[in-house]
């Protein structure tokens, strides 16, 4: 298998700038949560909250903060921030992934107007006239760039990635494996029998550090451009529409759609396959709950759970009552014998 | 970026076949909404009711019926129908395409017996054996076409869709990047502890002028074929299940999936992420919302909504009455304690 | 259109091992349901429940068991189980499947590292270093192997599959086209008003007899491997998140989602669209409907609906309940007068 690197808990509390308390000398190689951690593994307290379970941890060592009590004879690392220093761990300790080599590989199609010096084209690629891929860039086996494509520095492109023409790409962008950046936007006008197709003739802004899953797509717009923002991470299979504006350092989790024209603002949560309604404008700050459907415009802020999607305490609310009706259609019944009851004995009684 | 030409209003009212009233002059580069457009946009009115935004509007030209009245210093383009006048105007400003080069790229793999006269197959192409791709057509850079496929004139197939073996495309037909046609359908016996795999020995028929989004699958039938009426319209994200019969002119909006076997008729409209469970028979006209399931036959013409779904009519009626839950609960509780007092008191003046 | 060969009844009935009664002479080319077939189809009786079509059926043969009594004028081909036999069939009329010849094609890039002997390497293919591909195994045109992974003996990737490096995949292995294999987990931490990622140093393992549709993600694991078990089938465009563990003979359908670190168990069926929350642990012979989300724990052998999914059967109640609201509501407005009347009765009595 891979040729792995010998790492002791000494080296990872010295490469995360950590307070070793304990033995050094164990060896590691991988990093687990508290409870699944053998004795080759590293572990972290990134929320004290899982501080109990420390005591029966068999982890070779534990990522804590300084304020963390001492548990007997655990090696401690402490750090300012164990979640940070756990990322750092993961690290130290990956085994090398496969990066493309600088220059472009001899069985690659490359345009000659395109720009691909400093960066890293790989086997099967393709790339488009008037394209320009910055230095550090890789673009790995069968991934297609469209032509007057520009994609910044260092981003990675993953296998079989397809970019269709005029898209523009920022830098540190990662794109994963079978994802489509750039296809035409769904936009048909009925005309005698027959669905019109109107021409998309925009294109796609993908900003800086933005990250993309497996087999996510991205349409272009009709006109102008669909953006998404700085820092915004998207999971695999998601599907974002024409003319869609999503903010800085959003988080959109696997099967969430989009559709035409919506806007979502900074820093919103999208869970998994929910899905935001053409032409809906989301405030910043915006969370939705899986499988939840946003269908009218919504403020900064705002929770959201259902679908439609409301409130998520009122949808809680809903529920709660949801859960009580089977009973409460009984307590109907009953009151209905009781009112015919006092009915009948009114009756009697006049 | 791309060169782009010049196109003045005037162009514009010509190319669309439109009476000018008002200023000719100005260049345009762009369509938009009357709410968005600039000073270098078209824009049109394609519903009387968005004539309200005319005037505040900023756009060069607005794309007008002749009935619509003027509004003050504004630049309108008379014509018949301004969503058609809408998409010439777009194909007008659109900058180039990429397209394929005729004939076959070196990098291509292109079996002998294959037939691609006329047509235009890109680079790291794969083509079948006994395949036959009509004039006209386009094959982008890593499409995988597989043996026996038959393409007809004028199709477009993106990067790196995949049509495997024996599977018939129509002429006109689009397929956007990283879809998949002709995969075996999902079908197992359980025995002897296992899942048995059926085999899948049809195949895949797209008829002309369909278009089919990015990231699609439609997978073959496990004998016969699975079938896409003419003019149909898939977004991206689709899943269509073996044997399905799906008839013309439909619109099937992305993460729709549909079961084996289901059959949806002409001029359905499937919205996002809604679903046809197997077997199940769809008439013409149906309209299904979005996240909404089809789980027995549908008659011609219905509009649906829910899980399972009913007539929208009745779904409006069940949330209403949903929404009405919490306080019809606080009413019970008021009830039973009336109806206790009224007990009560009958007790007493016995 | 494709070269097949000539089948009779009697070729049938020899292949699946029946007794022929009737007519062994008529050619046939295709498989059918009863109801469907024509006089050139074989069908079958799987479940004795679908033998009332028999009578009416066009079927050139009908497989049956033993004790199915005979019906006036058909050809019956006595089985032990029809549904074997079924499958027997179709693999008997199957057209040639697409098959990549044995060796490495000479527009593929291997690295030299890599061990491909008795494998077949289809066109622009590309295998890493030090991976092995056992013989026996296609890797269909475009298909992209990172470094250090390990496929088992007659598996086949299909075009434009994904497996990124130090994945591990079993014998027999069928992914379907425009796959994605270990990608990274949708991991980050938030420090600075940005998303930090977390680097996912873990792999994917697919052990043996395991399918995989077209279009589908299975991201690997932060560390420590995703895991999918022995004979498990999965559907297209499934997401499987990171760390996740999946059991033996599991039935996976389109589109459903399973979060990370979540557990299945053994022969489970999670429906269409169906998920699986983070962290959640379901018991082995789960049945998860259509649509359903579980959100936490599950024991063994539960039949669950909903989201949040609970057992079936009080779903079914709740359903119940939830059609008799609107009349519920009715029933609540006459009490309430009826009770005013009773309250106003008994003050006018006083």
């Amino acid at each position: 298998m891979t040729k792995t690197k010998r790492i002791t808990v000494a080296d990872v509390a010295r490469h995360v700038g950590g307070t070793l308390e304990g033995n050094g000398d164990a060896v590691v190689t991988t990093l687990a949560p508290l409870d699944e951690a053998g004795p080759d593994a590293v572990s972290w307290v990134g929320d004290a909250k899982y501080a109990a379970k420390l005591p029966a941890s068999r982890a070779a060592a534990v990522l804590v903060t300084a304020d963390l009590p001492t548990s007997p004879g655990k090696t401690l690392i402490r750090v300012a921030d164990p979640d940070r220093a756990m990322i750092s761990t993961l690290a130290l300790l990956a085994p090398p992934v496969d990066a493309v080599p600088p220059g472009v590989n001899e069985s690659a199609v490359v345009d000659p107007t395109a720009v691909v010096d400093g960066a890293a084209v790989g086997a099967h690629v393709v790339v488009g006239a008037n394209t320009t891929i910055a230095p550090g860039t890789q673009l790995h086996a069968g991934v297609r760039v469209g032509s007057h494509v520009s994609i910044g520095a260092d981003a990675i492109l993953h296998p079989n990635v397809v970019v269709r023409e005029r898209v523009t790409i920022g830098s540190r962008v990662i794109i994963h494996a079978n994802s489509t950046i750039g296809s035409d936007g769904f936009s048909y006008v009925f005309r005698d029998g027959a669905h019109q197709k109107v021409p998309q003739i925009g294109t796609v802004i993908i900003e800086d550090d933005v990250e993309i899953g497996s087999n996510t797509t991205i349409d272009r717009a009709r006109s102008g451009a669909t953006r998404v923002g700085t820092g915004t991470k998207i999971d695999n299979q998601v599907q974002i529409g024409h003319n869609v504006q999503i903010g800085k350092h959003c988080i959109i989790i696997s099967f969430v759609g989009i559709g035409g024209s919506a806007e979502v603002g900074n820093y919103c949560v999208l869970a998994g396959r929910s899905g935001v309604s053409d032409h809906c404008t989301v405030g910043n700050g915006v969370q939705l709950a899986a499988m939840s459907l946003i269908s009218k415009d919504v403020p900064d802020g705002t929770v959201l759970r259902g679908n439609p999607a409301v409130d998520i305490a009122k949808s809680r609310r809903a529920e709660a009552a949801l859960r009580r009706l089977d009973e409460a259609l009984k307590t109907i019944r009953q009151l209905s014998r009781r009112v015919d009851e006092l009915e009948q004995r009114g009756r009697t009684t006049e």
